[in-house]
């Protein structure tokens, strides 16, 4: 407890510490039972006369709220609690408002059982708990640091310029890598980096609902590119876009793949154009039934292109790891952005992953939970394919990796499936949320990421029977 | 490695797997003496007949790329290495520019001695190494979690909220605290939150530099506001100005303390000018010789001052771990925002952390560290006083708290003082680089926080001798 005396006011020090000590106990500063600091320590340490301590403990002990137990000291009496005012009068009402155009965003609830068929998040059974463990003992090993390293320890930008490469393709030296907290905050950066306010960032439309939210929040234009089967339609990002942010590895949300040909057409328009081109790799390490084709990153000959790599869906959302490779200029800049915005990534979470990484672990975990997921997404997609025989929906896209697969929906909205969905405890993701103006048809995000097979195949089971039910009777108002 | 098959182009396979082979030995990403996959897996993986493959293995034998070892199979040949081209053709040249106006920060050069007195790092030797350990094992125990509790776990915003009450007087529910990465990263949130470009900051004249860059790249204007022995002078802060910047407890860099009458001053003032505050305590757990002040935060009434701390100095910069009080309604705002920059804090680190506070290791360490600091504290300001009766100096300010001292050179420019060190290994920090403007004055920043009494009495024995040194002679021009 700090109790606070004003040097501009001597003479008014006991009513000051009574006043302090009683609302520190009424606020639960100092619980019930808790022992006050002996009278005579308290003089000593605020610097005043022992009698003025006396005086104050004398007041508290008359009004009952601390007892005084003689040798044993005094104490916080144990129905202090009951002078406890309730929490609204505790916290102060504020007379700031948040600045307008920020998010709305609430924690998302979770779901108890394993029906929760919303996308984004991996199993999080599969997490390699033991190696983890072992990974971040290790890194607790070494001793800590101080400020510096503003885009990751230099033996992590290695390691992660060479996974790059081994399992995705891009070519970096371990220069162009910043080490980020996940896809979203290279995201972030990348757009402080290359625009300022008033900039148009173009994005897919149906599209990754919180970098739209991003784009917003920094006072930057969101354009909306219209996405088909194939991916994102080049030909309608506008001239003066300044930088482009897409998934062409797995369109969040359809699944589509971005063809060569329009990455080619992207890279080329981007040039032209003077832009800047955000690719969100965020999922392509869970390729199921088809090869990867190059990434936007590789094609780029001119250097637009910065890449976007996460440990949310391999590892854990909640580690906060990821990763940007940067045309090698802009890495410098981007560091120095990095220490003005928050400094440095956590060095104890670079030594674990860099631990994971390099002992093998990763991939190993990596070869594990893909045989799983892909089982999972044959598992999916043969039902999709059913569905779709039978009418109910149309998959958005022929859609080969990732930890879900998006569809149209025929003959029923997005919330009557919803509705009908509820009482079995089943939640399928929201294909609405990813549009940013009203898309004119309905649709469902079908993540399989968080679901074990035999859940999965319940849950579909119990999804085909709310779609092959006949529509509900409309409503008669009374 | 991954390797690219153009659909477009399916004539051309056996040439674009060569190139890629060859380029992928090129660049590095297989090694010499690594193992090519077998032939017959390459072309199952690719889908293509084992001949192609059998075709491009005889193509790279016969330049010599790898070697084939008969049943062993075929591996990159060890003088791969030598055809690798210099790192500069490795990595493209970029045809974007970052944005005007952001900060160029490099990496810090660390002293390999132990006389770097610049000031921000505390002693990493205090690090309280095995109770950490034990936090961070303790953390790592428990399965990671997916997306959610944006303002970070509700058991640790419970436990700060307890810890801000406990040791710093600032009375506050866990609904008010969002966990973030250090001081810098709430400071970022908190002016994202509260303003929009072209808004006005005010900040302390000389002040802290990394927050004056961070308003800048974030494109609100930087105000003024000049500091006196008694820290910030409210009456010179502008009407205009959307949110204050200051540093109550322990100005940076001179050290003053706030008086109780100019808290209650700014606190009215942003009262009648709508302003929000942010008060950055960053290191008031230090205080060596006196009582500390009521922070503004207690005194607000409000609900206008947002409390900033973190746990760079008592701990580490390195593990970046730090909180905010906001007022109450805007905490929902305050974590809104954060989902959509960085998503959440880090889970492991808010677990090692929670672990760390509620066995008292927390307590235990900061009562270790604060005897030390203090011998620390009251080496350095006996010897300003001593140098200051000399006339070479003057304390910035009567300064009780943290980790480092602030003086007036008299008889000798900051330049010409490190010129005087530099060949003895010791580094000061530096005055100029704390103003925006040019100061009038020289000046000198003396960290104690990283150096040992018997480093320091060594480093301030030096820099007594350079202070009391003749001066240089002016140099001839010849």
């Amino acid at each position: 407890m700090d109790l606070f005396i004003d040097p501009t006011q001597p003479r008014a020090i006991t009513r000051s510490l009574y006043d302090q000590i009683r609302a520190a106990i009424a606020s639960g500063r100092i619980s019930a039972g808790e022992q006050m600091p002996p009278s005579r320590q308290l003089a000593q340490e605020l610097g005043v006369a022992r009698q003025t301590i006396a005086t104050v403990y004398g007041r508290l002990t008359a009004e009952g709220h601390v007892i005084g137990r003689g040798a044993a000291g005094t104490f916080v009496a144990p129905t202090a609690d009951a002078h406890r005012p309730a929490r609204a009068d505790r916290t102060r009402s504020s007379a700031l408002a948040p600045r307008p155009g920020l998010p709305e965003t609430a924690d998302p609830e979770f779901q108890p059982t394993g029906l929760d068929l919303r996308s984004g998040t991996p199993d999080l059974a599969l997490f390699p708990h033991v190696a983890w463990r072992r990974a971040v003992l290790a890194a607790a090993h070494q001793p800590p640091s101080g400020y510096g390293a503003y885009a990751g320890l230099p033996e992590l930008r290695r390691t992660l310029a060479r996974l790059a490469s081994r399992t995705r393709g891009v070519v970096a030296d371990p220069d162009q890598i910043v080490v980020t907290a996940g896809a979203q905050s290279a995201i972030d950066l990348t757009i402080r980096l290359l625009t300022v306010p008033g900039d148009t960032v173009a994005v897919e439309e149906p599209g990754y609902l919180p970098v739209r939210r991003l784009i917003e929040s920094l006072d930057r234009r969101v354009a909306l590119v219209p996405v088909d089967a194939d991916g994102m339609q080049p030909e309608h990002v506008p001239a003066r876009a300044r930088l482009i942010y897409t998934t062409p590895s797995h369109q969040s949300p359809t699944g589509a793949t971005l063809t060569i040909a329009r990455r080619r057409a992207l890279l080329s328009y981007a040039d032209r154009h003077h832009q800047a081109i955000i690719e969100d790799d965020y999922d392509s390490e869970y390729r199921h039934t088809d090869r990867p084709l190059e990434p936007l990153h590789l094609l780029d000959t001119t250097g637009r292109a910065v890449y976007v790599a996460t440990f949310s869906k391999t590892l854990a959302p909640s580690l906060r790891l990821g990763y940007a490779v940067f045309p090698v200029e802009l890495a410098r800049h981007a560091a120095a952005l990095r220490a003005a915005s928050d400094v440095q990534p956590p060095e104890l979470l670079q030594r674990a992953i860099h631990h994971l990484i390099t002992t093998g672990d990763l991939d190993r975990h990596l070869r594990r939970s893909r045989k799983i997921y892909a089982k999972r997404h044959e598992l999916v997609a043969d039902w999709v394919a059913r569905m779709s025989t039978a009418g109910h929906l149309t998959p958005c896209a022929t859609d080969h990796a990732g930890l879900h697969l998006t569809v149209r929906l025929h003959n029923i909205t997005e919330e009557e499936l919803a509705a009908r969905l509820e009482p079995h405890g089943i939640r399928l993701g929201s294909y609405r949320d990813t549009w940013a103006k009203t898309p004119d048809h309905d649709g469902a995000v079908i993540g399989f990421g968080n679901a074990d097979s035999s859940d999965l195949e319940a849950a579909l089971s119990r999804v085909e029977h709310a779609l092959a039910s006949p529509p509900p009777r409309p409503r008669v108002r009374p």
